[in-house]
């Protein structure tokens, strides 16, 4: 029988992109919505609704007090958060990093960070998921398996990344107007200073078993969807090491792959694949390309996708994906 | 009395820019244009025209050649030519970058380079002139002068460039056509594989004092016009003291101007102006961008410019900007 | 046992979305497909190879002696042609509106027109289909019923209609490049010059009974999917009464949908759906929208809905729909 | 000596443009801005201010209040308001199409309607004029001289109209960011419900000398500037016939021309002219094509041209054209 699912903040992008990908997934059944408009319970409403399993889609600052709430209510469900709330390790990096205190501080520090592939064996019976971010999706991906085999240098990681507009949500704000995007290209939040940064330090970190200095400048694509980041790194190996580094890692025939030629964004939209290819550059550096879906591999795919392992179900069960995926995963995760 | 022009190739992308900005322009008339269809000359009957100034907007391995046979027709008229032609030092760079025998050999080592600002006093009375590619331009206005003046290691330029489509010109190719690229993204000749690299290396090269290890990937945004470029630079200063550095180095007033934020794409489109920004990033590393019109600056717009110094006009003279330009250049040029 | 399938001209948009489409059919497989690049076999060769199914996504003027072929060689496959060579009633009027003669006349005037919904009974057990025009798709949804029902002026017919450029197909012509498409919009073939005027208005007739009168504006949107129509028709009758006609002949849960608001392009693209709306006008008239994506219901959707129908399946079987669709027409069909 | 100009609402699409434009003119000099962040003053200090003209880029509710204001403290200057509050007749009206009271009757009625090439000879030496709405104008200037001369059916008109998303301003609507409107298109407002139906239809009345029954509707393209308008007209004349008539009315040189080919929207973007075709249909039916940008011709550009006009200017000064504008007109005013 189908598990039931609450999606709370249907009305965003990324709480419809749930929606839209639960519709497709044969073992699950939307049982309520949250949000704004006709056919949406209140958020609070919510919180009297027993389900197998939910997901939020809250703003940062909301959302981990519905986390909580939920797990109180029906500690057996399910609880996969989508936003910012529970993705640092500390309160104290909450605060300097979203400038305000934490909501719900007791559930950091335990609640494990979706990244399937990477984090799977933290995943399997989670019942409260901290979903990535859309550009730390992009980027860790390719970067966590680099840095734990030793193939690239922590010293100096610098990453240049381009997102679709659909990735600063559904907010009324000037800057997302049609008018300021279309045919219209620019940088934002350069350095070190997008919160992302703050979210992806920590396991770059400790995946590299020392400090890692990164440099990330994200900017904004006039199109809805995809994220491309292009990442800089120092190396003594050949590109073809370290894609078959990368290749050993996720499999060939899972959702993370390794391609030849640099991706595009048509590749991967509407999608739960990941794209990654690697490029000599000048002596000593390789540019390493990561293309995903930012609603679908960046949020509401890996959501499912994190659930689906959370519940021991098939992990690619009801995601779209432009290749056929064969799991050798479940027998031998990492 | 208004100089005479003619415009050879003036029906791609390029040429038709420069027809349309020196149609504003007070000191210039267009004599004659050659191309495809109706109302222009066959190229070669435009040889036998004879103007003050010609432009070439013809296509690499072909430009060079009508740029020797004006030049022996006609040599009190200014050429500037907007192919690649002459833009490497050697025949034998040329072969490497273009993958053919260069046309005009004994026209390289001798023709300025025309990115205008930075070798404005070579271009002087010249009578041909060599126009930057338009990556080249949004790359070395920012880096040259940060090189010279050893504000930046030269051991390591990284570069994440991004250009609107009529960058690649009105060349009938599949990956060009409005399906493959509206709503899209990609990289392209990832690395050190596009030919604006061998442009740039040899002038990075000079100004630095030793060799540049240049890191360059081009990407292809669904933008009509313009470039952004982000430059990953090792420094032991503060972005103040880089940014200072350039305005030092171009003034306040001119076409390329320091800014604080990060420049958009609409704040250059359909101007020659080239805004610049500095911002700190991890430790001993800051992020420059530079932005351009691909078409005006990047192409048209400098070519004029470039015909402006040549005959001793006023260096903005018909050309668009954001902001009014007030010259101090020919006064104390560098 | 799933059914074989050959591609021909697989390496269109047209091609590429018949290909994609039955990747998700459960009962079909892709045995071949023709085209130019690697993996595609050249068109003659795919002749030889038998197959259960056909699709024809070539060039009008060659299509037809594919047609020709494979129905000689391969009597009991399903051919369905997705080029304009038999839509049209007549070998003078095959000339008339494509500039030259006809590749295969015997096969005119006894090709079944596959508009699936309305010609339904014709097209169980045919073994050849010429699949609809995208426009004409979006034209005649909405006003065969209409004209049948005499519920509008068959004298005084206008459309407007707007599609994405896919529309125009692959080809390498300079109007369909990034440059000159986005951010623009144009009408082209105005009045009654479009080829798909001689594809409608034989049918408009027969509808009617009479001679139907039409103007028809086709445009190009800087979109890649969807067209929407607009039908500006003469009525003594309310809005609600010819939705309720539409709605009456469609049923309510098929791939075309009345709805009450104008629908979007977002609302069918990626579907095989046809959404209609019915307004209100100035007196005596009423404006009928129609959105389809053209890729899909205007083109790789309706033919393989078409060979669902000739080989007695499900109609729905492997298309997508934004609205689950419950198909009551197998037993009683119009 | 230059004329100081006040701008009203400089912060919206429309009166950035009037800066924008303004900052061309070569007799007009901007003397302060009103309006929302740094650099503007609040509307009302605005009225305390004495100028020789100023521009109203208020709301409609609002903008009338200040016209009346502007009225009272400067009789001299001009005002040109571009709100929706002054072009309809009556205050009956008003409330009708906009749902509240008229903010200053009194001004109704008295106050010329500033279509330019239309009614110059009103707009002479005015001190108060109402610019027509960016629909309205696009319509209006193709079919006004065509109904004076009775060459079309005043008892059917119908008008398919498509914007770009300027039009619709700098609201913060949902509706109106970016994910909502790119890759899209859609109606809105049909049939005879949009607000710039109340102000054509009086005019058109008064034009044909009998009622016209319009039908009219809108459509949003994922484009920023442009506005084609296809207008469906019955007619017992040749196209060429009506060509002939606008040629008359308008001449060939000014702003608004006709052309051969349907008009692009790229043919009048950032230009003040307005392009107009003629097509032949079905049987007693044309097709009349109309191009502006909705910014400047339809807005901005208008204005200016008003304020030309008003202070017995060249009507062109300032404005951008894409072809050079010789104006008869002030010799010969209709």
């Amino acid at each position: 029988m189908a598990k039931s699912v609450g999606v709370f903040g249907a009305t965003g992008y990324t709480g419809r992109e749930v929606v839209r990908l639960l519709s497709a997934h044969p073992e699950a059944d939307v049982a309520f919505t949250t949000g704004t408009g006709a056919g949406h319970l209140a958020h609070e409403a919510g919180l009297e609704r027993p389900a197998d399993a939910y997901f939020l889609a809250l703003p940062h600052g909301v959302s981990a007090r519905y986390a909580e709430g939920l797990r109180q209510r029906f500690p057996h469900a399910v609880v996969v958060d989508l936003s910012g709330d529970l993705r640092l390790p500390t309160a104290a990096a909450y605060r300097e990093w979203y400038g305000h205190d934490h909501p719900a501080p007791t559930l950091l520090g335990k609640t494990p960070y979706g990244l399937t592939e990477v984090y799977r064996d933290r995943l399997i019976g989670a019942r409260l998921v901290s979903n990535p971010g859309c550009y730390a999706t992009s980027v860790l991906l390719p970067l966590l398996p680099l840095l734990r085999d030793r193939l690239v240098d922590p010293g100096d990681v610098v990453v240049d990344a381009k997102s679709g507009a659909s990735g600063a949500g559904r907010s009324l704000r000037e800057e997302l107007l049609f008018c300021e995007i279309q045919d219209d290209f620019s940088a934002y939040a350069p350095g070190r200073t997008h919160r992302h940064v703050g979210e992806m330090e920590p396991l770059l970190t400790e995946a590299a078993g020392q400090t890692v200095a990164l440099t990330f400048c994200p900017h904004l694509l006039p199109v809805k969807r995809g994220i491309l980041s292009a990442l800089y790194l120092k190396t003594h190996d050949q590109p073809a090491t370290l894609a078959a580094a990368l290749v050993d890692f996720y499999g060939e025939t899972g959702f993370v792959r390794v391609v030849d030629a640099p991706p595009r964004l048509s590749d991967v939209q509407r999608t739960n694949d990941c794209l990654i290819s690697v490029h000599a550059a000048a002596p000593g550096r390789v540019v390493v390309f990561s293309a995903i879906d930012n609603l679908v591999k960046g949020a509401a795919g890996q959501a499912i996708q994190n659930l689906n392992v959370a519940l021991g179900w098939d992990e690619a069960l009801g995601l779209p994906t432009a290749a056929p995926v064969k799991l050798a995963w479940p027998m031998a995760p990492r």
